[in-house]
């Protein structure tokens, strides 16, 4: 695999295809860097209405010399859906787009998630490349290939797995991110301290009680680490039949919250902070682990300033119904992600419904 | 892989996936078959209006007592949308379809298309049952995991590869295979003929002459060399690099007829049959072939009684700016499969406006 500059390269390796995530610091700027990624003769660079004014003109003089053209969504999770996948398609055949071409992804994990599955589909796949702009997309989404867009119905319902040819992250961006982004990007942050634990959680720990921000000194090493970590669960379980499942910890809760509001109340990193609280006080309520670990989870939530627990109001039996459509589902049965210590998480079958009400009663504002 | 019992059993195989083509008479009614295949708890069959009161029932038999749902289309190449494609995943979302669910698809190529699309994004990828039932779909559209639906703009243009579990051919569905569909197969077979030569051709042109039909004894030797012929290029090029390109023999020209003509004046494998007498035309003005050749295809087309002409009246240089959408370009150039002679064809690029004029030129009636 070809080597570049940067502050770190983490190289993924799966079956048939290799492809590096590049982590440095005004990567956006580098002509020459984006032309060694990008070696199409047709570009469509999609982005969004708050990335454009920003970044969109950097990546559009690398390109200056050969076609070059863009899709600029409106900001959002709820643009994720089909008429913004219809509008990528129009531009790549109203451009006369071929199969050799290559589309990127400049912003967060929407306009990734969206911009891949139209590479994944548009003429049965075409090159891709993710540019990710916010937290969240350079430690999760951008990594390990999974593609979708919402249904009106449950999120991420429609998708592929498609791997990008390269993920290029420019800390540099995270500067311009609003700081409530940021944040919900730790959420993500926090998942991983609780998958791995050790001296990564420990880490990201004392990162978190300083106040994490986006000029910490330690937060490159923080992103590089958690890359990696994702890296290897997807090294190992590409389309999720197992150990990447673990991933989700968190996201049973979290998606049913996002489909109950209707994207508008949360960032996804924000339902995913109440998602980890509530997947804590499962594993409380299952005897997995003792009050003093879902107190210290509640703290690292806390520290980075995420909400964690359901709003007071919000329809419980309704949440519990749209859990019904959850991806992790097996022979109909619902499988949670727990956990029984820091470093040690599990897929469950057969939690029960007591257990999942208890859970959800407990898991609200003011309990 | 398990051995099934059949008239024949082609194992393909590829990274990371095996399945089963199942070449069997009266398979749709044995509903042990169906059940060794899909050994989900959750099934939904994708049919349409004509294939559905004639099979349809033998297959919700076999799966009568699990979950069994099922989406019946419109017939016909217009119908294979996005709107379709919205009815299969709301079915699924309403019926509350997991991953480990299994699609089925029971009818003809577009059927079989549609359904490998829908199966290959509902959750990023469930199971997937091919029951072809033409003879196009038979020998060349279920074999091979390519899934698409038609953008109003260009046939196929949105897809992706999505290998079956299994490909289930039972040759009794040809006996109510309307006369005209089967002819419309014939069209791939004889493209086979063109791309292998040999023995095969010479077979295929006898049983031609002979006049080939659904009863005819050497029917089920011909569809079975044809998934074996289709299978070795799958297996040696999945993904459409290099040489499975080679079956697109004709399509160039028959995708933009069908989109010129909106796809209602031809069976896909009649525009096919045009396609190929162009390739030929093709080959004869770049001086790989002497006109012989081109008659000996005309006789084969006209033996199996497709047309092979392309309209009084079509215009021509619509139908040449419709091929600029072609999924062979490459490097902003048409690429075409054409004729060295029986068994030798290529991909050629650097074909000249001029030629390409002279082709469409001379391959119109009465030219």
């Amino acid at each position: 695999m070809a080597k570049y500059e940067g502050f770190a390269q983490i190289d993924v390796s799966l079956p048939g295809h290799q492809y590096p995530i590049i982590v440095c610091r005004n990567g956006l700027t580098e002509s020459a860097l984006l032309r060694k990624i990008v070696s199409s003769q047709q570009v469509l660079i999609v982005t969004n209405k708050t990335i454009a004014p920003l970044y969109l003109s950097s990546i559009e003089n690398a390109f200056s010399d050969i076609q070059c053209d863009v899709v600029i969504l409106l900001d959002g999770e709820e643009y994720k859906n089909q008429q913004s996948l219809d509008k990528i398609y129009a531009a790549l055949i109203t451009n006369r787009h071929h199969r050799d071409t290559t589309l990127i992804a400049l912003g967060g994990g929407v306009i990734g998630d969206i911009t891949g599955f139209a590479a994944a589909t548009y003429q049965r796949g075409v090159g891709f490349v993710q540019i990710p702009t916010t937290l969240l997309a350079q430690i999760d989404a951008s990594v390990g290939g999974k593609t979708a867009i919402n249904h009106p119905q449950a999120k991420n319902m429609i998708g592929c797995f498609y791997q990008p040819q390269a993920v290029l992250i420019d800390l540099n961006t995270l500067t311009t991110l609003p700081d409530r982004e940021f944040r919900a990007g730790l959420a993500e942050m926090i998942k991983y301290g609780l998958l791995v634990g050790g001296s990564f959680l420990d880490k990201l720990t004392v990162a978190l009680q300083q106040g994490l921000n986006a000029n910490s000194q330690s937060l490159p090493e923080l992103i590089e680490d958690c890359c990696r970590i994702k890296v290897k669960f997807v090294e190992s379980d590409e389309k999720e039949q197992d150990q990447r499942a673990l991933l989700n910890l968190g996201h049973t809760f979290a998606h049913a919250l996002e489909t109950y509001t209707h994207y508008q109340q949360w960032l996804h990193g924000e339902a995913v902070a109440i998602g980890l609280y509530c997947a804590a006080k499962l594993s409380y309520e299952m005897g997995l682990i003792k009050s003093e670990l879902v107190s210290q989870i509640e703290e690292l939530l806390k520290y980075a300033g995420l909400p964690h627990k359901i709003p007071i109001g919000t329809q419980l039996d309704e949440l519990r119904k749209l859990m019904g459509l959850d991806k992790k589902i097996k022979n109909n049965s619902l499988r949670f992600v727990v956990i029984k210590k820091p470093g040690d998480c599990y897929l469950a079958t057969g939690v029960t419904e007591d257990c999942l009400h208890n859970t959800l009663i407990t898991s609200v504002e003011g309990e």
